[in-house]
């Protein structure tokens, strides 16, 4: 059985429907889907967009082996064989825009647009929102936790906490992306490129009779990149006084003792005093790691604390981001090809939040000329020009629409980028370098108060008056009186 | 780039330290390592074990390829190619024990044995920690739900939510490990033979000029497996009226209707108002499914305010086990041999009770053999002999020692299986569905006090009085004055 096909990684009921659009012959008719999520994690201003690399991943290796067309025939014996065929001869042949990783995102606005048959459309929903869905989180989270150590070295150590062998990895990647500077994970090393840290666990003093000599010995195997985990039986009694003993010994070797690492108790105090020890020891430079379910929250809280950490190591938090587990991206028909164009078609729902958006429509970031920054990011139809033009547009709040604002002197930057255009792939993936580079300048573009950790200013995410005059239509005539 | 090899699925650290231990000699000695977890998540009585499955594959499938070996070489300029050879030839040669995937357990009690050189014994770590934290997680988190809704059709359906595409599957088979009837993950069911459901999207009546004509097609279609999702527009004057008609054009082609599908608004208050409608029809035998972001408190709730739901659809809160979303499993080192014998070893630690139990030591569930239940899980030497014949034994508080009882007639049964004898797999991997058998036998073991979803009572863990003793004489031991 072929473990590594994600072919069928996808809910049956989108095979159900292929199915059925497949017999009542509408199955090539060409649909209009967006990913997008409609509210902010972790009470943040922002997400940060990732999962596109296993996106096109995922798109480039679809592909019905026999395992698959066997287990589906047994599993439904209803499914003609003609489907079965035609799905062996599936290819995703449509268009597909996306923004780029390491972009600010928010609420609503389109992250990932699929324009292809509704057969083909339906089938990648699962697998692009299980991808888009985590890697955003994980990022996001990873971001929030950069802001409050921007000038520390923030490592990634979850993968014994991760949800299964997938997320480690591609969690570990979204958290480069944002800003991290390594990961403990070899195999996210490997295939990714991301640089990786690790030293030694508490196991490993247990095995020698003292302490002492634990170190020694890792300090003899290892002497390039000593860190040494100093809390397996008493952290300023035994661990701290023998870190000082290694550091002396590597420097009579003309070499350079690289850290010691805290892993509980009251770090705030802890590094504090272990500071002191190593400064009136003579090793001002031996740096201080901590770990020990840190997250923004408590970093800030220790850095206020006057902690004097070098380097947080960020297990659980971050790879589960633990106070908010999922993003509720969600993947939404918002046009059908009808008589050579596209018709809008809308998702009505009790609650106004999880009413859809409609139409084929573009999203662009309004920058301000004079600062530089992100003013708001807009959404109109495909048609519209004053926005691409950079005329003067009027932003309003969709839902309190008496609060508005005319805008001009900006530029209006198309959010979405081409992947796939006909089937193929039309995008060079840049590097995972160049996200985090991009990333970086991502953020510059943007005020600090939409970044910040609690209580950020809302940033806008405004529908052109045509847009919202069409959904307001649609709302209407899908009403039931 | 080999994505399926988990060979490298493990932390640096481990390697680094693989090395210090070869560099050193030590690396063939000896260790006992167990697996366990301090505390119950959720706030609930018990666990769930999952993950062994996935760790006899992975043990199975252990290999340094040439990529792995070319990649660390690369890392790690100070690694000698004797090692890096070393690292080529391995191969789990050790003893694994495990508790059976289904078992009910609790804080403390060894989940895993590893019996192996420290090389083999350290490597290891990482990946079964991560394999077994998420699944025990997810089946702890499935039981849970059973427990509320024991007589309902409960379906996992959480894939888009879930964190990335391993968790999809391997927590759709935990859900199914403890008592869940189906996933809507295609591959998940491919892979582990879990019966599949699921029936189609918003997208699809979107994608129709009417509902109605929507509902038609789609019956048309899979005539034998109509279960029609109603709230695209209006639930109660849109989609049940139609689903209605539906059901009228099934039973005059003498077919019947599976189900309506409810996933939005007012769950207890649609459902009751959709029953009535039905059963008003004539169609008392269509069922009612409900989705939208459910746990076991919310279908508890709904339960309790009269829902008239048949089916439960449960995803992200089940998926990512929202309100705890990581086990927190460690992987200690507990013996050591020295001369021929297994010495115990302990970690120290401010916090009481990360403190670990030292020595090479059996866990037992101890059986009433008058009420057949578990009356307490007893921790003992390897070499006492008086709980493996039954006889009279001391159960006490390992904390508040003055709390104790004396037990006799009692069946004392080892929860620990032989997996891995000298490298060579001992065990059958049971099917899943015996799995499941296996689990709800587990349930009826246990008074149901401890079962409870909210303050449940606390299930005894005991440690033998030689236990006791030689862990805090190593604590003494250990203490700096």
């Amino acid at each position: 059985m072929n473990y590594e096909n994600l072919t069928l990684h996808t809910d049956k009921y989108q095979i159900n429907m292929m199915y059925a659009h497949w017999l009542k012959g509408t199955y090539q008719e060409k649909a209009v889907f967006e990913v997008y999520f409609r509210k902010l994690p972790f009470d943040g201003g922002y997400a940060v967009f990732a999962g596109l690399e296993r996106l096109v991943h995922y798109i480039q290796h679809l592909h019905f082996g026999d395992d698959e067309i066997a287990y589906l025939r047994e599993q439904e014996e209803h499914y003609r064989e003609d489907f079965l065929e035609a799905l062996r001869a599936f290819k995703f042949s449509g268009d597909l825009q996306c923004v780029p990783e390491g972009t600010l995102v928010f609420p609503n606005v389109p992250l990932v647009r699929v324009v292809a048959s509704i057969f083909e459309a339906q089938f990648v929903e699962t697998a692009i929102l299980n991808f888009v869905n985590y890697q955003t989180l994980i990022a996001t989270k990873a971001s929030r936790i950069k802001q409050v150590a921007p000038n520390e070295v923030l490592l990634e150590f979850g993968t014994r906490r991760a949800q299964e062998a997938d997320a480690a990895i591609w969690g570990a990647r979204a958290a480069y992306v944002a800003g991290f500077h390594a990961t403990s994970n070899l195999r996210a090393g490997m295939l990714f490129g991301i640089p990786t840290k690790g030293t030694h666990a508490h196991a490993w003093v247990q095995a020698f009779d003292t302490e002492e000599e634990a170190f020694r010995v890792y300090a003899e195997a290892l002497p390039e990149q000593v860190t040494l985990l100093v809390d397996t039986y008493d952290t300023l009694r035994s661990g701290v006084p023998n870190a000082i003993k290694i550091a002396r010994m590597l420097q009579q070797q003309g070499k350079r003792m690289n850290a010691i690492r805290l892993d509980s108790g009251d770090l705030a105090y802890l590094s504090q005093q272990a500071r002191h020890m190593l400064d009136e020891a003579g090793f001002p430079e031996v740096a201080i790691v901590a770990s020990n379910d840190l997250d923004e929250n408590i970093i800030e809280g220790l850095k206020a604390q006057g902690a004097r950490i070098d380097v947080w190591g960020v297990g659980t938090q971050l790879i589960t981001a633990a106070d908010q587990p999922a993003l509720g991206g969600v993947y939404k028909l918002v046009a059908l090809e009808k008589n050579g164009e596209f018709e809008p078609v809308i998702k009505i729902s009790g609650n106004p939040e999880k009413v859809s958006n409609p139409g084929f429509k573009e999203a662009y970031r309004i920058i301000n000329k004079k600062t530089g920054k992100a003013e708001a990011d807009y959404l109109a139809m495909e048609h519209e020009v004053d926005i691409q033009r950079g005329e003067r547009v009027k932003l309003f709040d969709p839902t309190h629409t008496y609060i508005y604002k005319y805008i001009e002197d900006y530029e209006a930057v198309p959010l979405l980028k081409s992947i796939y255009a006909g089937g193929e792939l039309v995008y060079k993936l840049p590097t995972l370098d160049e996200i985090r580079a991009y990333h970086q300048e991502q953020i510059r573009t943007f005020w600090p108060q939409y970044l910040r950790k609690l209580n950020p200013e809302g940033y806008r995410v405004n529908l052109s008056t045509e847009l919202w005059e069409l959904k307001m239509n649609l709302i209407h005539a899908h009403t039931i009186m």
